[in-house]
């Protein structure tokens, strides 16, 4: 770019020489003027709060799609370390990545960019955080805000659509949907969702077969924790491992549902008395009736460190000591949400349709939506690209429906399966390398900064 | 078969009204007798201990190589949860599955035909046991003798060949390897250890991209906890998630090396100050310098169930006291190990070559050996089937190469790389159906009991 200027200036102090020229000379001013008002305006991406095996996948489909539309949208800027890195004018200039690092992003887990765990407070509270942000936004000429996240962020991403139109530069904010705990509104399901479904179906499928064949002489029961703390959508995903033609005996407990241990005991007694085993898919969220977690032990070990003992290990000892069954027990944690060498080909697919549908949206003019997966039929499963209004989105949260769970409580019904099923069908496997998945990090390089000051977060 | 044996009486009736009749009766009768004799006996199958992701693919070798050759192995039985299914008469007709069935084995996890967890004790103490599993293989007309399993089952599967040869009653012994401890001496590798260590690798490197991505403003330390009481062969393979062109700050804690806590905490310290987080990959077996795991927390909870914190929790709580770090933490337990989806191509390969070569050194009249992995080369990757008298594998445990740990204990060599690299490479994806693996269950029909009068365990 400053290259280009010298040029300009050089060629303006010949023309000045005759007449003729000077003519010619304030024609290509002119010109350039009106090239500098029409250059797209940039676009800011960022990723916000606990990643996904899929994230990434709609990071490729907002700079993939924004490639293409270089006379509507100049550069994509990402936030380093998510929103605080517009903040804090931490930019990374993702026109400096190759087209086969964006590519492999579409199988890449986590957050290439960086993501953050930082809700701004309210407009009341502090002002002074959103004017900021657009302030920097004014700073890198970038007129769209592309949010990858859940619920705070819609709610973030809300506020600036608004605020921005306040202060005089408006700015077209649009929400790229993503969490595990497919808790978003509108939208049939939060990509992130489908791909942490389906390792949890398929974690469980493979232990309980596996406990199964223990079972005559060794280990009676399993129990996996999955994540989830104020919703059962992952546990209940635990409950797609037994199908029609591969029964296995499960028993979910939902944060949903109040912890009733005798009740609980008694079903689990009941299931390795009649199948000679069983699997327990355990949400972190579950627990007493007054509200503690099962996985708030308050303990700590003989060294004074805190015991952090998940739900798990408090079912697994209540198992043992009270029904005297031997069982293992896993803690899935990361691992779930990051296992894109298992992840659902619907989760990947739909990730980056949404990034896409974004900048598409934004192109249209569209401001303060997001993009959604719209279902259009269960058999076959269809569905299509929709649009929520932020308005509708922001801290409006889904909870599983009532009728997604079985009388008992310990399972998912049949409307559960029909709903999520399609969620986690076809498998996008990453390559691989020597035995190993081959997953890219972003060279990252940084955009100058332009403002002057820094920005205490 | 009752009915051929009808067929054959109603004719020898017939024959008997001539006396030129009679003498072709009496030919057929001595051809009869003669196919009985040479009728091929029968072989045993059985799976022991704690299952694996390849442990069916071995049964698949087994059982397949067994039925290309019915002139010399006519049955193959197996036993119903593992020996105890040989003690208890309680026998699988293996002719009973379908191909198709025999054929899914291979790319199914855990033990199809059940294991057990039990270790038959010394001839001195309980020859009762060995007499009995001679008197149920004379009993079905079984001469060979498959075991798959690890160390103990290799000591069993001696004493048979020892044994049924005093007892009159030869029996062709041959140990099937597995285990994914891969502490079996003489062979390369363990079938089952190379799955595992694909897991793990694959699992540490996917959860090490989601915390470095949050690690700005959230968490800083992923921990995993491996399985490996004894041995850090699972622990090792996390090392492999680290690679030249993808680097990831690991510290691993091997059972072979005393937990120091200062010394880890500085590693972990350092690690985070440079990299910005770190991965912890703790085998369940690491322990103290008095030898108390780190796993025995000793501690009740407030309902009095023992709990059962592993590694990883205590691990996890000493992160955040002493350095202040947030961590996540995952215990990887049974889904490590049957994590089929996963599977590496190699293991699957050496478990399935294991089965089919044990039935070719059973045709060809070998006895009381173990068929192993020979490596020829590294690069690029060689091996070929070995064989190893059972006398030198039983109570021989393969510990890990010291020089296969980093000086300062908390990674892996060169040489410890070089060794484990091959055995993680390739896929070998099951089938899916509506998203799910499609894991195959047999049918198993039980065979008729011979003998009269219970045997108690």
């Amino acid at each position: 770019m400053a290259a280009k200027k010298k040029t300009a200036k050089k060629k303006v102090a010949k023309k000045k020489t005759t007449a003729r020229k000077k003519v010619a000379a304030k024609k290509t001013a002119k010109k350039k003027t009106r090239v500098v008002k029409e250059k797209p305006k940039n676009a800011f991406y960022a990723q916000s709060g606990g990643v996904t095996a899929v994230i990434n996948a709609s990071a490729a489909g907002v700079i993939e799609t924004a490639r293409k539309h270089k006379n509507k949208i100049g550069t994509v800027y990402a936030g380093r370390n998510g929103i605080i890195g517009a903040l804090l004018e931490d930019l990374i200039d993702t026109s400096k990545e190759s087209v086969a690092t964006i590519k492999a992003l579409r199988h890449t887990p986590s957050g290439a960019f960086g993501s953050c765990r930082f809700k701004l407070k309210s407009l009341e509270e502090n002002r002074r955080e959103y004017e900021r942000l657009i302030e920097v936004f004014k700073a890198h000429n970038i007129g769209y805000f592309f949010y990858n996240g859940g619920g705070d962020s819609a709610d973030t991403c809300y506020k600036i659509s608004q605020l921005s139109k306040e202060m005089g530069f408006p700015i077209q904010a649009i929400h790229v949907p993503k969490t595990v705990d497919n808790d978003l509104p509108i939208t049939d399901n939060c990509p992130g969702f489908g791909s942490v479904a389906k390792y949890v179906a398929v974690s469980t499928r493979e232990a309980s077969f596996d406990v199964g064949s223990m079972a005559k002489t060794s280990t009676k029961v399993f129990i996996v924790e999955v994540m989830g703390r104020h919703a059962g959508w992952i546990a209940a995903a635990g409950g797609l491992a037994s199908t029609d033609d591969t029964p296995i005996p499960i028993v979910i407990l939902f944060p949903e549902v109040e912890f009733n241990q005798e009740k609980f005991l008694a079903e689990v007694k009941k299931k390795v008395e009649k199948f000679g085993y069983c699997s327990v898919v355990v949400s972190e969220g579950v627990h007493w009736p007054d509200g503690r977690f099962l996985a708030e032990t308050g303990l700590k070990d003989a060294f004074g460190h805190s015991q952090l003992g998940g739900a798990a290990t408090v079912i697994s000892g209540m198992i043992q000591s009270e029904l005297g069954l031997k069982n293992h027990w896993a803690v899935a944690d990361y691992l779930q949400r990051a296992a894109r060498h298992i992840a659902s080909k619907t989760d990947v697919d739909m990730a980056y349709a949404m990034g896409k549908a974004a900048v598409e949206f934004a192109i249209k003019g569209h401001n303060s939506v997001m993009p959604t997966v719209d279902r259009i039929s269960n058999k076959p499963f269809k569905w299509k690209v929709g649009m929520a209004p932020l308005s509708k989105v922001a801290n409006v949260e889904k909870m599983m429906p009532e009728n997604f769970i079985t009388k008992d409580g310990f399972g998912i019904t049949k409307a559960c399966r029909t709903y999520m099923e399609p969620l986690i069908k076809g498998e996008d496997y990453p390559p691989y390398k020597n035995g190993m998945p081959q997953y890219v990090r972003i060279k990252g390089v940084s955009v100058p900064k332009k403002l002057k000051g820094k920005f205490e977060l």
